[in-house]
């Protein structure tokens, strides 16, 4: 397996689908409808004997029937099927086939297993690549291949290679809220010809990932993917993400793509013996995929914290204390600055910035996260971007206003100080009644001019000290 | 301290709002806001020299000058004015003044710390309760006293005792959009006269508190503290968000409260010695109450869960059993069970229950959570309610009727079987385009209808199993 190989399946110059239909509740709509969608710029072939056309596009009664040469294919058919399509393959020079089709060894049949191998068998045989079985296949959005309706038409650095294709998709879909964009994800099924491995090296190889996303169960070929992960990451973190830890886990590994999870201790070690970062889940992922989008690397685990009233400033600090950081006491030439500036309260600040007791004193949030970034005691920021004002003495429209203030202050600390600058955004704000709606709004409305001023966010402040701790281990292990 | 004084304080006929203001962004208005605002149902008094009225209602230039006695009263005049304050008090016979009013011993300067002694002298001396100062004083909706706008106006069963005024309004609120209602929530800073034991005290008596929630940084009294919560334990669920639990959050601690936190070894040990609950932080908190406010008791850990997908199922087994739960396998009479229904894959289906392989085999998640809740092997059930729709093959029309008609089912799973079911709902699937504003307003209506059914939601698989396990433990201890 070369990566010029993949590359070039990664890049079709037609597509046909097999089982397509023109039920919006079927696979073979959706995968239609992505391909014009997401704006595929090749030939798109459909294929059900039953429609003349689908989707506004004509559609063939077999694959042998469309004209020229087809690139790759989405099977949509059932499994007892997949053997006949592959000889149809052949004809039509096709350099991989998508297998969405599923019901294979994850069965626990043994009949089910003999048939994924007989498909193996042949693909094999006439040279034709597999994706999957059981699996959603490729999300290219540059080359306008999707897997689900609503993800991001435009592309980013992180590259995601999934056993789950549900993880997959749900993950694109809750990222692209967090700012994250993705180069490629491949969610993969049960591995039958192409595995995890390939996937990996291509990733490593692609010089449109700068990022590498994992969502695994097991390896196909364990040794071999963790000397390769010790390569990759000297150049892109990777963040995986294991699934199958515990025993009820591994048993449901089984089930989904036919694998054995193995144990969690060895996984542990071998990935941080490789510097890459494991994630508890996917919530997790996205923390550290945006974290390595956007922040430049964190050079020590020294925080400064503002924007939260008394007693979530406290917490702050346990929190971030708990994550592996170090919450340093305000040194002695902020506080001289502070005293020059007529601060009366320039003994009583400290750090965490409790914003409850510095109004009227003419210092804020903001000017002091900007005193800590410029300052050589701070590797690192947190600033809470709704704490303050969540608690606020104002009206609800005063909250409006501050909020939307906020994120051009953020904007020039970041810039002014270059130290990475995290925000916090809470979730929880958000209720069903006419004030929850509208601060939901608000929320919604900061996240996306945080997005677009290349500041990330995170729900808690446990959230972000953990992401920030693990930048700075993986920085400080390539770089020792 | 009898629990009848503060029974009597916190039920005043009259509030006299000492620096009532007409300016909306000032503490004095939002006092008297509240006032009218929540229903409050005695005689108002504002009291400020500058204005006849302030919202509609007659201002007087003084407290003397207010007709008859007054209750209690809230202090927004600055912390050199309360002990002439006090002495007026005294002429209307006052029970109790909330001292919203700061800078005291918190702010480190000994002659603050002096100032608050010479007030809580001068207040014994003559008999009137202090609550605060440097706090927020008494969220009391059922009597129409408010800290906060836009909180419920509902009562429930959570009673709250804060030392952070702040955490304790931003969790009325986060808390409200999951469900909980409070029946007082005390914010009392620096705990100068009435402290957290006689707060305690009072809501292990309070009839209409049967939950009771707790931020704490260091207690005045804490031996009497511990003792006391041995004895509430055994009537009332207490949880408890310690802050100040490492070095910086100590050091916050003493700018914030004027406390010292003390070792956290020990509170933990004296926390599980009494069947109290220990919480991270406030999002923990509102899992917590939540699940005390609805769940039947959990009797034990096995679990069964159903509605994710493969990668979420595995996830979801993995996060359970990190939490302490056991998910058991699937027991053979439920596999009969299926197979007698003429479900083909009932040797295939497990616990979790992976939605994407049992579509078109006449079973459905629903059913599979009313036969786990239905056996004797199950303890619980945890449904993920938006994670299957949210990777559906379905257009975003399709999620939105899914999602509507998912909580009925829930409904009679949860009454039809009488086992604790926790739902799953999460929270990063908003966002700020077309799809994730849409996706945002359907999430906001699946969780107020689980909140009018009485089911909790949570929004990951990891914080649901938490609580349950922590709700398992309690009851577990209480009865043993």
């Amino acid at each position: 397996m070369s990566v010029e190989t993949l590359e070039e399946i990664l890049h079709p110059q037609s597509v046909a689908v097999i089982g397509a239909s023109a039920n919006s509740r079927s696979w073979g709509y959706s995968y239609t409808h992505h391909l014009i969608e997401y704006g595929f710029r090749g030939d798109i072939y459909p294929v059900n004997p039953n429609y003349p056309e689908i989707l506004g596009i004509k559609a063939y009664p077999n694959l042998s029937s469309v004209p020229g040469t087809v690139d790759y294919v989405v099977s949509c058919v059932p499994a007892g099927d997949v053997l006949s399509l592959l000889a149809e393959c052949v004809q039509k020079e096709v350099k991989v086939v998508h297998l969405y089709t599923a019901r294979f060894s994850e069965t626990g049949r043994e009949d089910a297993a003999e048939l994924e191998q007989e498909i193996l068998r042949q693909a094999r045989k006439v040279g034709i690549r597999l994706i999957g079985p059981n699996c959603m296949g490729v999300y290219h959005p540059e080359h306008g291949l999707s897997f689900g309706y609503n993800l991001p038409k435009e592309p980013g650095p992180v590259g995601m290679l999934s056993q789950s294709g549900g993880g997959a998709s749900g993950f694109v879909r809750v990222a692209a809220n967090r700012g994250i964009r993705f180069s490629k994800v491949i969610s993969y099924g049960n591995a039958l010809d192409l595995n995890e491995c390939d996937y990996l090296e291509y990733f490593a190889w692609d010089p449109k990932t700068q990022i590498i996303a994992v969502y695994i169960e097991s390896p196909r070929e364990g040794q071999r993917f963790f000397d390769m992960l010790r390569h990759v990451t000297s150049e892109k973190p990777v963040i995986i993400v294991k699934g199958g830890r515990g025993q009820a886990g591994n048993r449901a590994t089984v089930s989904h793509t036919a694998s054995l999870a193995g144990s969690m201790n060895t996984w542990e070690a071998m990935i941080t013996q490789a510097n890459a970062i494991l994630a508890a889940n996917f919530d997790e992922l996205a923390d550290l995929a945006i974290s390595f989008s956007v922040l430049p690397p964190v050079r020590g685990p020294r925080v400064g914290i503002a924007g939260g009233g008394g007693g979530p400033s406290v917490l702050s600090a346990d929190e971030c204390e708990e994550a592996g950081l170090e919450v340093v006491p305000l040194p002695p030439e902020i506080r001289q600055e502070l005293k020059d500036k007529g601060v009366s309260i320039w003994d009583w600040i400290g750090n965490p910035v409790d914003v409850s007791i510095i109004g009227g004193f003419g210092v804020a949030d903001l000017d002091m996260l900007r005193m800590m970034g410029l300052n050589e005691n701070f590797d690192l920021l947190i600033g809470l971007i709704n704490e303050n004002v969540m608690q606020t003495l104002s009206l609800p429209e005063g909250i409006a206003q501050r909020l939307q203030g906020a994120v051009g202050g953020y904007k020039q600390v970041k810039e002014e100080t270059g130290k990475p600058l995290l925000a916090i955004v809470g979730d929880d704000s958000s209720g069903s009644d006419e004030y929850g709606q509208q601060n939901g709004q608000l929320v919604s409305e900061v996240r996306s001019n945080l997005i677009a001023a290349g500041i990330p966010f995170y729900p808690t402040v446990g959230r972000a000290a953990n992401a920030a701790r693990k930048l700075y281990d993986y920085y400080a292990r390539k770089n020792p």
